[in-house]
C-alpha cells in the first residue's frame, strides 16, 4: 500500500505553521519514495470552539476515524487558560479525540544532540548519550474517571481507575521496546500509596516473564522527578500511567534543553496520531520563529507508523543535517536564524 | 514557658544517627538559650513492625499528641520495598500519624548555599540565588481517598477528593508566608483536567482579594515540572495539593544539588512534626557517613514554631559557618571530610 489518508488538525496557535512545514516534507517525501498522501483538514481546539462552539466537530472527529494517521498541531489559547469557569475548552477536544480514536499509549523519544547540549540547564556531563522512551497510558486513570463538584462548590473529587486490561497492551509495548533497545524497563509508580499502582506493579511483575531479556525496575514517581535529573542516563524504556506520565515526560522533556525539537506519537489498535510536544505558543503566533522540527520529527514518527521506515530514516537524517550545520530557527541559535518556513524547506530539499 | 515536650521518632536506616545529632544540638541550645526540652522515645516504621507488627503502635501515638513538637528520623526498609504484596508498610504509619496529628501543611524550603552550587546538576547561572518554599496539603487528596481493588484483581481505583475547609487553611498559610516574602504565590495543579484543581483554583482566587500585596500565579503541574529545571528562581512561593506536592517537592529539592541539606516541617493546628525529607537510606546506616544537617535544620524549624526564633537563627548560623568552613560529610566533600557525628558536634559547639 503506498496510498495514505492523512488527517490534518493544524490547530491554535503556531499549530498551523509547523504543521505546515510537515506537509510540505510528506510532499517530498511522496515524490522521493513514490508514494502518496491524501491530506484532510479537520477544525480542532480552541479554532474550532469560536467557529463551531465544539472543541472537537463530529466531521473532525469523522476525518480522524477515516485516516491512516492523525497530523496534529498545537491547541490552546489563553482566553480558556484565564478563565476556569469556562464550560468548554480546547483540552476536551483533545482528551475526547484520544477517547475516541483509543490512543492508549503515548509514546515520546529523548535524545540530546551533540550541538545544542550546551542549551540544556543541565549540566553536560549529566545529560550527554541520554536515550529514553517514553509509554505514557493516555486513554485512562483520572483524566477520565468519574468527576464531581458538589453544585454548593463545597467539595469536588476525581476518580483514578484502571483495570488489568487498560494496563497490558501498553506494558507489552513498553517491553517489545526495551527489547530492542538497552533491555531495562522502569515502571514508575506510588505503589506504596495508590491501590491503582499496586495493580500497575503486578500486572507488569506477570508481564516480565515473557521476555526473560528485559530487567523490570520500579521507582517511585517522587523519587522518579529527582532521578531523572540527577542521572537521566540510567533510564532506557519508561512506563507509566496517564497522570504521572503528564508530568515525568513534560520534566524529561527540558534535559535536551530544546522543547522545540520533542515529537510524540500516541497510538491506539486502529489509529494513530503525531504531533509535538509542544504547545501552542499563542505569543509566536504568525511570527514565522516558531521551531518546526517537533512537527517534522512527528511526521517521522508517522513514516515509521505507516511503514515506511526509508522515509522515516531519511527525514531523521535530514533534521540532524539542519541541526548539525545550525539551520535552526531563533530559540536554538539568537544570533543566526532561519524563518519556521526556511528550516522546513532546508529539510525538505535534503530529501 | 521555656519547657517542651518532644517527641523523638528516629526511624529506620540513618534516621537515629541523624537524630542522635538534632538531639546534641538541642542539648546545647538548652543550655545557651536557658530552656529545657523532656524527650521521649517513641517507636515507627519498619523498627515498629518488627518488635511489634504495627508501624505506628499507640503509644507512640500517645507520646505525639502528648508532645508540644515531633523530632522525625526517616522509615523505610527494603524488606517492604521489594514486596508489593506485603500488607503492613512503614510508609502507612507515617501516613496515619500525618492524619492523626491533622498535620495539613507540609513546608519545605529551598536555597542554595554559595559553595555548594557546583554539585548541582544544574548550571550555575540557573540556579544562583534560588529561594523557594513549598506548601504541600499533606492529609487529604489521593492519599487519603477511598482505595479498592477489587478481589479478583482486575480493577482498582483511587479517589482524589478535596473539600474547600481542606484547602483553606494551608492556602492562608501560603498566602501569609508569601506576605513576608516575595508576594509571589504560584498554585500548581491540573485545573483543565481536574474537578479538584478547578475546586483549588477557585478557593484560592477567593482567598487571594484578602491579600492585595500577593501576587497569586496559576501553574499546571506537567509546566510547573519543566519550568522548577529551566527557570527555579521565578518561583518565591508555591502552593499545591498532596500528590503533585510529593512530585514536585522531590524533583525541586535536586536544585541544590545536596538533598541532605533539606529540612521540612509539617504544621497542623495542634501539633508539628519536623523531617529531614531524604529517607532512610538503608545502605548508609550505621556507617557514620549520614549528612545530619537535614535534621538539623528540621530542628531549627522547629526551633522555630517553638518560639525561639533567636536559637533557631543561631542554629542555622551555625550550619551556615560548618559548610562554608567545609566541614561537612563525605556526600558534600569527598576529598576531605567528617563523621555524622563530628558535623554535629562541630555545630553544637558553635552554639
Ligand atoms: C492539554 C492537556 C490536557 C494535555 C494532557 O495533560 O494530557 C497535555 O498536557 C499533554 O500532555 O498532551
Ligand atoms: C513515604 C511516602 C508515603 C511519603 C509521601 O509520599 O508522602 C514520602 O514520599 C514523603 O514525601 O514524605
Amino acid at each position: 500500500n503506498s496510498y495514505f489518508k492523512i488527517a490534518v488538525l493544524p490547530g491554535d496557535g503556531i499549530g498551523p505553521e509547523v504543521v505546515g512545514e510537515s506537509i510540505k516534507i510528506l510532499d517530498a517525501v511522496a515524490e522521493v519514495f513514490k508514494c502518496n498522501f491524501q491530506f484532510s483538514y479537520g477544525l480542532m481546539g480552541a479554532e474550532a470552539i469560536f467557529k463551531t462552539g465544539d472543541p472537537l466537530p463530529d466531521e473532525t472527529l469523522k476525518i480522524c476515524k477515516d485516516s491512516d494517521a492523525v497530523l496534529f498541531g498545537a491547541i490552546g489559547d489563553p482566553v480558556f487558560d484565564n478563565n476556569p469557569e469556562a464550560k468548554v475548552r480546547p483540552e476536551q477536544g483533545l482528551l475526547k479525540l484520544r477517547k475516541e480514536l483509543g490512543l492508549y499509549a503515548n509514546i515520546r523519544p529523548l535524545k540530546t544532540y551533540a550541538s545544542l547540549i550546551d542549551k540544556s540547564p543541565l549540566k553536560r556531563e549529566i545529560i550527554e548519550g541520554t536515550d529514553i522512551q517514553i509509554f505514557r497510558e493516555l486513554v485512562s486513570g483520572i483524566y477520565f474517571g468519574e468527576k464531581f463538584t458538589d453544585p454548593d462548590g463545597k467539595y469536588a473529587y476525581d476518580v483514578c481507575k484502571y483495570s488489568t486490561e487498560e494496563i497490558i497492551p501498553i506494558a507489552h509495548m513498553a517491553f517489545r521496546e526495551a527489547e530492542k533497545r538497552k533491555k531495562k524497563l522502569t515502571l514508575i509508580d506510588k505503589a506504596n500509596v495508590l491501590d491503582t499502582s499496586r495493580l500497575w506493579r503486578k500486572t507488569c511483575q506477570k508481564i516480565a516473564s515473557q521476555y526473560p531479556d528485559v530487567q523490570l525496575d520500579y521507582l517511585f514517581v517522587d523519587n522518579a522527578a529527582m532521578q531523572l535529573i540527577l542521572n537521566p542516563k540510567q533510564f532506557d524504556v519508561i512506563l507509566t500511567e496517564n497522570m504521572f506520565g503528564d508530568i515525568i515526560s513534560d520534566e524529561a522533556s527540558v534535559i535536551g534543553g530544546s522543547i522545540g525539537l520533542l515529537p510524540s506519537a500516541s497510538i491506539g489498535e486502529e489509529n494513530a496520531l503525531f504531533e509535538p510536544i509542544h504547545g501552542s505558543y499563542p505569543q509566536a503566533k504568525g511570527k514565522g520563529i516558531a521551531n518546526p522540527v517537533a512537527s517534522i520529527l512527528s511526521t517521522a514518527m508517522m513514516l515509521d507508523y505507516l511503514e515506511l521506515p526509508e522515509a522515516a530514516e531519511k527525514l531523521r537524517r535530514a533534521v540532524e543535517h539542519a541541526i548539525e550545520n545550525r539551520y535552526v530557527t531563533v530559540d536554538l541559535n539568537s544570533e543566526q536564524h532561519y524563518s519556521t518556513s526556511e528550516v522546513g524547506s532546508f529539510i525538505a530539499d535534503y530529501i
